[in-house]
């Protein structure tokens, strides 16, 4: 089957400390409640206000003329590369970025576009990889129409774009005449922990994205913003998607709950993160990369067990954390606490020897 | 503005009784808490509890193997396209399917199909249309890989496909080497008004899906079922189409009350139907088209007033009614009480002059 | 196998009268020594001198700006279609178009588009039926926005659209925001029979196009023209569909020498249609379609012989015609002499018991 | 202008010495009585015999079951995609390879594909770059479905795969349940350099292609072979491409006569390759890539002046080559003599002031 996700190891307990990803945070009561409240009429007729709040409010934050609700982050990628892009069109985007790696191949399935991929440490490139990825204008080759980053980037890292590097790679795209896009998935991440507010950053993007089933524990949305043109145009593409929803006010209601008040808490994310990160770091030959947000990448290799091995002993003793490309992640957010990630460290230790 | 819906008249209060569609219902108290109560998880891992139960109901509902749930009908249709046919292929289905003139060009755009409008009376065509319309395979011509009914069939009238027409036309696409597709968004006020369950209406249909919100009354979602290899690789097109979602329990438990509590009385909404349309009937001049279901379509230009005119005359009076190619559609569902559909039909006479 | 076409009846001789189609045609010995003595160069860096001289008298004799050599009609339709059009677009064309029906969904399969029939005798449809086909515009509707005619109309007859009804129906679609475009395969049969020339016939389409491999005799290639900037955008097309070649003129040359020495011979052919529809008419209970050009639709059904048994006969007479759509198609050309239509006649009758 | 190729500098005069490119060798007179000779018939409908004939002849070369006869190699390459692949899927190719860098992004455009581009010296990639580019098949994913090889590297040098490194890296391609795709446009030239025939080079590919237009100095044409049930659906492609013509045996006979009389002389293009290197890296400060077969890759900078510069001063002396990512090219072919080598040397260090 295509879609069955890992089984556990056998004889593994339930989870109890859930490292694998902040998008399986739960609702909280709070947040339940404002869903069971929230006044609705039908979305797609632009009659549902809790979802006009919620994009109004959006478009304000972003810095944008406008918003749409959508019912998935893939989906405001989906829905951009297809307003900004015609059928044959190149896109330019880290190696590792969502659309290139986690997107099934929607973009050239959906879109006819081909995303050629950038290199750049931790998930980001600068202006010189991507002058040097620029073509000639010629019939044989593909336009290049879009430019594309991640904010966080999550392979990279969860990696937070300077603001200069974010502006210096936008001002190349639109020197070369293409649009840019940013996913912004993790992007108040970002600004929580640089302390630069999303419009600031999304600024020299001519579309920008937020999801809400991340960090920020909403269960289901994401919203899209540009110019009022662009959203306009997006609109079409929700609709052909199949993005169009009802009395969609039910989830957005979370959403704008989550705005309240699950922004600021954010920073303690971070510093569970770094939390963890200096204590597997203390670990004789557990490699960690430097978190910048909610993200931990680590290898245990120098230790002497192997990333699979780790994660099948943590996941014994009840504690999920993901592998990606050899390496392991541990996420964190509003479900794991300071004392699960001490818990978390204890077991690590242990497995590795160290305990 | 693409997107902006016809503004009422000048003067227009609020909408009071809403004739206008039954995507327009507001979730009841009882499903708002059973939506805050929803166990949820990871539903794109598979993870979550309350989608899984939805799915699994639907798939024995609807006499399959297999059922994923989806943000909307339009998703089910362009999901279910996108894993029967490929690029090139001819899709048949009666000329005023949702399909054809209601998802944007959706299926050209996304999936690379070509949709020939079969006719007929009422939304519906029989075998014969199906022969008649196959062609000799060539290479010249698309290949015609998949027949798609519409039950009930709402631009004809919410009129029910008859079991053996059904079984007929499905009978012929099968023996020339087509897949089915039944796109049966409201499909329970067929099994409802008909006494034949849904999974014998959809027997001979590779895949068939039922919409949540339209007369059951949820604010969002649909299911769509079939085989278990099908309902694998639409899965691809979920996420592709970016309909994967996280804790859409909080939406799926909606769905699972509406089976529990909105499906028996639909039954009312189909004696509201019979009364309004007895009672336009009554009222001279006026054309209406017997309801099968939830649907009135009726004309009142042989009452000296145009469609667009009553439309007008009765938004003044805080009635909504829907304006479908040169005819009037009343629309009856779980917000439309008995009184309201005579204190309606008391307007559309006195409109009329016939108070 | 998908493209295997129909075998011959067992014990047909060779076919020595060819009514297949206009497209069966050899080129000359004038055309060859044509061919043989072509200057050429590269023709997709636009240095191949015969290619545009072509391209410019087409572009003249059509009245564009600009014209652009292809290896096939159908990769004229195919790519004018892409130029004009978005993927989830709709186009207008009569239901028995080749873009509908001969081109293997292409138009679907890469660009996107779905192509909504429309009816009419004769292959020809009026303003009104265009007017009836125009969509409200709103979000749930394909953008319509090409219109297609056929100049001669193949299956409708191989009709002449009137001067009056192709620029009425081009500025319906003009004031509807809709592009035109004109499937000119056999163009030039219908200036010749009707003494309207080219440019006149195309002056309210905005691209239009004409076939050298019908009854202009040459082996390969097709012109498109439009407005230098249509034109400019078709190349990219023309490239990614892989019609872009290298010593195009060898091909070329052919074209030009039927522009020289096959144009006005068309008025034979129509002669001989003429002669070939009155003698099948006088046999007792053929039905006859009046030819405009140089097609004749007949059926044999009145006269007790089916159209299938006929044609089969006349095969193995070494005569053969194709069967279209329960009709059978006689075509005439430069390969086929008056003297030949005569004996296709006589084995008519004899065939049909009348000789 | 899109289509705009690059102008000569002011003054220069015609071109005597052509080295920009084979695709612009001439038809020989032999060729072209060939081509006015050709017996022909409708290509489409399977009956030109010399179009008949080729395909049969490159069947058997290729080591095929079936041949496909098709206006270009961009062509073959995107037929061959389609007939492949389905939308979402992911091909591996490397970062230099045609499909990526010079068909306008067709592949995304027309079959919906992702390509990912693989890194290796001189064009080529090895097993273990195939092995690291593979990814864990989950939904998430592009499903990967074609590794395609160039065999020659063009960009890469004019390079050839050694046999061992094609087979292995197909090998692991078919493991992952991958098909493979050779691009054969210079296939002859590796065959004719090695000694190791086409068949054999090609056997662990599912699809190959040669274009007759480059070495082998036909003006239009190539082909594609591969296994009867992929032809048969490649056909499919052919006639939605437009890529399916007429009395194409004109053009067919030049490609049987180029098989005849312009194979084993590829060997003299070879050697003046050689020649043309040697010469170039004896000028101090010339950059020469060792070439394989008929490409010189060089680059002057470290003799004083910029590729550009040179380009534009050999050009002032009637000698053309062309620019290649910050190199230069000059390409041997049957319109370029060893006489001619010589003196474009000549001219070479006299611009270079070494003469």
């Amino acid at each position: 089957m295509v879609h069955a996700p890992n089984p556990p190891p056998p004889g593994a307990p339930p989870v109890r400390i859930n490292l694998y990803s902040d998008t399986q945070t739960r609702p909280t009561r709070g947040m339940r409640e404002a869903m069971a409240m929230a006044e609705v009429g039908d979305e797609q007729n632009g009659d549902d206000p809790t979802v006009n709040r919620l994009q109004d409010r959006m478009a304000a934050l972003l810095g944008k003329e406008a918003a749409l609700f959508l019912p998935s982050g893939t989906m405001c990628n989906v829905a951009a590369v297809l307003t900004h892009c015609r059928p044959g069109d190149e896109i330019l985007g880290h190696e590792t970025c969502h659309i290139l790696t986690s997107e099934g191949g929607a973009h050239g399935a959906l879109a006819g576009v081909q995303i050629t991929p950038l290199r750049g440490p931790r998930g980001l490139f600068d202006a010189e990889a991507v002058r040097a990825a620029l073509r000639v204008k010629r019939r044989h080759s593909p336009p290049q129409t879009l430019l594309e980053v991640e904010q966080t980037a999550n392979i990279g890292g969860g990696t937070i774009w300077p603001l200069d590097q974010l502006n210096a790679v936008a001002d190349v795209a639109h020197e070369a005449g293409m649009a840019t896009h940013m996913d912004g998935a993790r992007l108040l991440n970002a600004t929580v922990a640089s302390g630069i507010d999303a419009a600031t950053m999304a600024a020299r993007y001519d579309s920008v994205w937020l999801d809400f089933t991340k960090g920020l524990g909403a269960p289901v949305g994401a919203v899209l913003a540009g110019s009022a043109e662009f959203i306009d145009a997006a609109w079409r593409w929700k609709q052909r998607l199949g993005g169009a929803m009802r009395q969609a006010g039910v989830i957005a209601a979370a959403c704008l709950y989550a705005l309240d008040h699950h922004v600021e808490r954010l920073a303690e994310d971070h510093a569970n993160a770094r939390l963890l990160a200096e204590g597997l770091a203390a670990i004789p030959g557990v490699a960690v990369e430097r978190p910048d947000t909610n993200l931990v990448f680590f290898d245990p290799a120098g230790a002497g067990m192997s990333a699979a091995d780790l994660q099948s002993a943590l996941r014994l003793r009840g504690i999920l954390v993901s592998g990606l490309g050899g390496r392991l992640r541990a996420c964190l957010h509003l479900d794991v606490s300071r004392a699960e990630v001490e818990e978390a460290l204890g077991a690590a230790r242990e497995v590795l020897g160290r305990g």
